[in-house]
């Protein structure tokens, strides 16, 4: 857990070696977090899947819009990334989910089972929904969008939890296959009360 | 099956309507392939989303350099697909794979059970371990690296076959979950030897 | 790919040497359909299971009456036979599937995912309680036969379509233990309009 | 558990009213065994699938040569039939492993655990392949050619342990979905030492 | 089968080492079945583990009150120990239930398949949540207590069959990692009419 | 969140009311902790079970001697239990594990992938038969002896491996099936450096 431990399998190439705009990037989000988040330094071994990786991302995670609120988003992340087994995105995105969520708990409850987690029938419902994408996306029908629906979500919302579940479930993937490891701030962030 | 066949449950904006930059990717491809794959028209719905996905598919499947030639990618998308169960990748990029190998038989062999396929000792070792990342990827290891090394793939090839494994996973959910329809020109392409 | 590629991992006896009802059998079968289909001469390596294996296939599939048009029956080996990974069966009946329904597309359709098929809502029931019947055949019970008679098939209907899937179950597994192939004719085979 | 329990789901015809060698055959069974199996009654139902049903059982079991012993064949249905969960097979079959085998208790164990079965290592690996033909037929491959080789199996009997798995396969689909009720009196048989 | 055949892969104490109380529950079982069931010396290998095991299988299984006949305990055990392959407690227990239930068919029937036994509705229901709390119990909810409810079960009763699913749970874990053996008594106890 | 969020579906006794061993434990517990665990609460609505439970708890987790330190033993109960979904269990475990191994890190690891987790190449053995326990006891066999033996764990170690696993296994369905929730202290507990 020294700083020597590797952020993957792969090298990560010098800060200064990368193209401006990777740079700067990380660079940015360093200054926000105190810290640059390992998947940013993993995927800058790739600097067109980076941008195109992130740029999905943003889409996805920081549009304005529809219903899901950035917990929503964060906690379809948690849960999805847990059936993945994918340590990286638990503990980055539990992390986030706490914060945005201002629930210390919530994180590790939809991880576990979150049949048992403190949320609303409506998170649950949507959460339902995620893991059968991600787990059984070729079973998604006609009944899903329904269900849905009754909790008040419409269709443009159901693109959101779908997308967010595909997306990081090829996010699960690769953290998996090229062993990603997640930066120790983020166990503990979120979980004291300021 | 008419041409007012859906292409998925979501509108599909007027090729007027749609930004500079999309209409032109569309056309190219129109132009390239004679009619426009459904997945252009469907993500066109939300267009950061089309920018940030064929940006990733490019980078991905476009890449120069690397063992992996163009008709193993496409395989490793045929294959991994129909895990999935993605009616919409399997069938396009089952076309893409006979035309790449020149080959009419592989993309189905593959798509049914790539066991029992015409294909090398080099390619089940990248199918085996693409369908490892596609099932079950929390368990992917220091094994497997070695297997594929075994066959001459180094560890850029190892990251192109997970992500593009991973990449399509995400294809295939959000394909499933919007019920994207493949185009029919897709199932003949490749089977009639000119 | 060549005329040299093993028709299943056994020998297969030379024609001249097989019992009369057999050469016969394959005879007409070559004379009708232009070639002899692989599963012939691989179980003619045991003619008396060849004799069982055909009276019960053409008991199932030739049959008269009921309500299961060729098609259907078709349709049901061909989605049961993808779920059971069968090469052969899948090529093979697919081909005949696509034949029977005068469709182009319907087979691969059934095959990769029934769920996102052309198909009808009683062709959807057939083929859900045939996946049943096929992967966990200890659960059928009362709700399935209520489920297909909600769609007009009577018990006689529900015996023929549990006993074809059980049937190319069987065909299946000895195909997968054998390694057999499909000819290469099946492939494109009802795929081009006449 | 009186007379009156049904066969099955379907009628049974009355013995006078079935074909001739319907008649013979179920007659004849019934003077050697003391009781007409069920599987008999139900299967006359649709007399040319009991005919070739049972010329496929015959074809299988009673053939003569090979290194399967008629133990060994039964014990291949027992282990089989309860991964299928399916009652008739694992109760009638059960019953004729005990008599075959001359051991009260191995049919149970074979059904439950074949692992910690009083099996020889020839049958462990006999049963090893079994199951996996019967769970997971696509998955087989070389390797499993070289497990039972090793054991002393010769292609031969390779092709029977994978036919009378697949063959019951089909037996356990058709009585789970016609629910198909074994005989009172196969329960006892061979339990009890004479 | 010899009296040598070991009782697990771990020794078995000598019943004049064995502490006071664990020797005397020894002596009172064998005086009252006529034989120690093999779990008594297996676990008496663990003097501290053998009183909590059976003092926990006393609370559970010899309770007074509520609405579980002694049948429906042990059916519980046998029908859960078959999906855990525990070849001891489905023998041993399977040997109860036909005693407390003086029905030499059923244990058979539900160690098989509980959807084919000649059970009520209202075991049929008990056997349904037992299965899904030993194959599945985080997906346990509201609409299980309905389930059982409805068949006029309270929530002891709930607590009672969950209890007794997951105590043998732990025990068919230990039986099948130590490989404990069934006493050969058990096979044939309650089949025979007396 | 409140200190009205029920400790389970079943109610809890007053203190007052328990028996005198229960009370006294529970103050113990109380004295030592800072507050009473709801596992403590949810069994004393069952005095009988909750003694014996405890019992064993404290015969596996408390026993003297062997190999397996208490962060070892905690670990396996992190890892099991979230393969189980059991909420309570990863949480409070998780919490004893942090504690034990002082490292606030080791129990999110093993919990979400234990192939991902800090731990040693013997803890990482230890996992995967505690793992194979827990998900597939029917298949534990001399292999799996072999693999912990080769790690220098011996039969008594292999022995605690085994009913930890087990012991938790019965936990997990318990505190699944009333819905045990784990109290909110245990959440930070071993997280923040002293």
């Amino acid at each position: 857990m020294s700083t020597a431990t590797p952020v993957s399998r792969f090298p990560v190439p010098e800060l200064k070696d990368l193209p401006e705009d990777i740079r700067e990037k990380i660079l940015a989000v360093q200054e926000k977090a105190g810290f640059v988040p390992n998947v940013f330094l993993a995927l800058s071994h790739r600097p067109d899947e980076f941008r195109a990786f992130f740029a999905y991302h943003d889409a996805l995670m920081l549009k304005e819009g529809g219903s899901l609120s950035k917990a929503d988003r964060e906690m379809i992340v948690a849960a999805t990334s847990a059936k993945n087994g994918c340590l990286y995105c638990v503990v980055a995105h539990g992390a986030l989910l706490r914060i945005y969520a201002k629930n210390p708990l919530v994180a590790d409850q939809v991880a576990i089972n979150h049949l048992k987690a403190d949320i609303t029938a409506r998170q649950r419902a949507m959460l339902d929904f995620a893991i059968k994408v991600c787990l059984d996306s070729a079973e998604v029908g006609d009944a899903d969008y329904e269900a849905l629906r009754a909790h008040g979500f419409d269709d443009e919302d159901i693109w959101d939890i779908a997308s967010i579940t595909a997306f990081f479930g090829m996010s699960n993937r690769i953290a998996n296959s090229v062993s990603m490891r997640p930066n120790a701030e983020f166990y503990l962030m979120g979980r004291v009360p300021r």
